[in-house]
């Protein structure tokens, strides 16, 4: 169990500093940075654990997720005027807190013997949801839905791979770093490379 | 309970269709059209089986209707070029769904013995709100908000003829059945003839 | 317990009054009127409860809060154009309904013996998320993101009375009137006289 634990703290830093990166760009004060980045946070582990009914939630239980979440937000309140470009460290953070969620996610419904399709759905929902709720409510365009990358692709196949992991009885461990291997290998390579699927086209080539 | 699950997998289907023409207007790939489809989908009956505290929500018993939305998905993505009018079709199933979604959720309120007005906004939740994140989440005006049609309207009225169906006894299909054409016939009303109720105005007509 | 439900039935009508305000300004119907009304009226409530695991839901235990609701959606309906500003009015409303809500949120947090963090959140949530929800549907840009105003703070601020009032063996009467003086306190400022927190900005003044 504690590696799942682990798995949520390190999401919940990395996605509080997606939030308090969105913060700096709707130039917010240091509470509305720690508002958006306990969102961005604990947004999609806490949709999981209502929708798998785990009582508490997990950041009720401890709160100090609540407290890495906001110290997140004052290191980036007072830090980000130093990048170079917010945006493109948003995009690699995001990728990365991703890929910890996803393997969190996946990771904490196969524990709980959820059927595959359940523990996909939890790797994506815990993967993504946390970002879609930061970028909704911040009015950005959601990352989930930007078109020509890869996205809630890379949440799927990291998810697939946790159940595929597990069938052949690797220790959770191992089954979290290749879930989240995978989600980022496919974020990174949509980012760096523009690797990406085929969009629909509403008018298909003449043939 | 069966008629229900029915309710539920048609409710889930259509829905999903909507969820998914709306991704071929974002222009996504495949899976940014099962990932819209399934919000759609399962998005309204699930907050109905939260805040009724059913356990477990529908798609986590039954992952069926994640496979029933992504099929549906599929199907739009590779068909949807044929369509003339996206947007029309969109609004008609969109009708056509909120009808079905609104019998599922009265219904099972209902079934829960829940007071006459839990029963009513279950059916009004469970119809509208899975098409509300869709829209939300697309940015997309939300049909639930239009000016000048009736959409909440009609939600209200079909679970308001459940609640009276109910009261002189009659099985629980007929009273879906009603529910479900009180509200497609003042939606569809609303969609051909321009049915609608007078809208607020700031300025009264002067005297 | 009685004191909270008082507190709740508060907050609903004046939140449900902003969400009316809010359907006004959109040109909505009166279905839409009360749509609008109800969500915002308890919406913060309805996640808290779902949270904090509270059975049932505050609303379906109790319809009449929908009724409350409903009631000041069909009074603003008739009577906003009467108003000079609406928008003012909403406004001030609005900063009423959160110290309302604030005080009702972290005061049921504090009775069932939660820890100060989670007090403090849920404090928070209960007031500024039936607001958001509100904003986030209708379009508007969230009150709780707005720059250069102090709103998430005020919650914060309140509901951290509640904290320190609880330690020193108040009624919980007094606790209550304290967290909703602190929160009102502090967003009057901010409405009247720009009080506000300083904002992150990306370039640091020039040394």
């Amino acid at each position: 169990m504690s590696l799942f634990i682990l798995l949520d703290y390190a999401s919940v830093l990395v996605f509080a500093l997606t939030g308090a990166l969105v913060a700096s760009r709707a130039q917010l004060d240091i509470v509305g940075f720690c508002f958006l980045a306990s969102l961005a946070a604990v947004g999609g582990g806490t949709l999981r654990d209502v929708l798998l009914d785990r009582n508490p939630v997990f950041w009720l239980e401890n709160p100090i997720y609540l407290g890495v979440a906001c110290g997140a937000a004052v290191l980036v309140f007072f830090t980000a005027h130093l990048l170079e470009s917010r945006y493109r460290v948003l995009l690699w953070l995001d990728a990365f807190a991703l890929a910890i969620a996803v393997a969190a996610g996946s990771g904490v419904a196969q524990s709980l013997d959820q059927s595959a399709p359940v523990v996909i759905v939890m790797g994506i929902i815990t993967g993504s949801m946390g970002g879609l709720m930061r970028d909704v409510v911040s009015n950005e365009v959601p990352l989930v839905l930007k078109q020509g990358e890869l996205y809630v692709t890379c949440a799927f196949a990291g998810s697939a791979a946790t159940v595929l992991a597990s069938q052949i009885d690797l220790s959770p461990a191992i089954v979290a770093i290749a879930c989240a291997s995978v989600t980022f290998i496919l974020r990174a390579g949509s980012l760096a490379f523009g690797w990406k699927l085929p969009a629909y086209k509403s008018r298909p080539p003449s043939a």
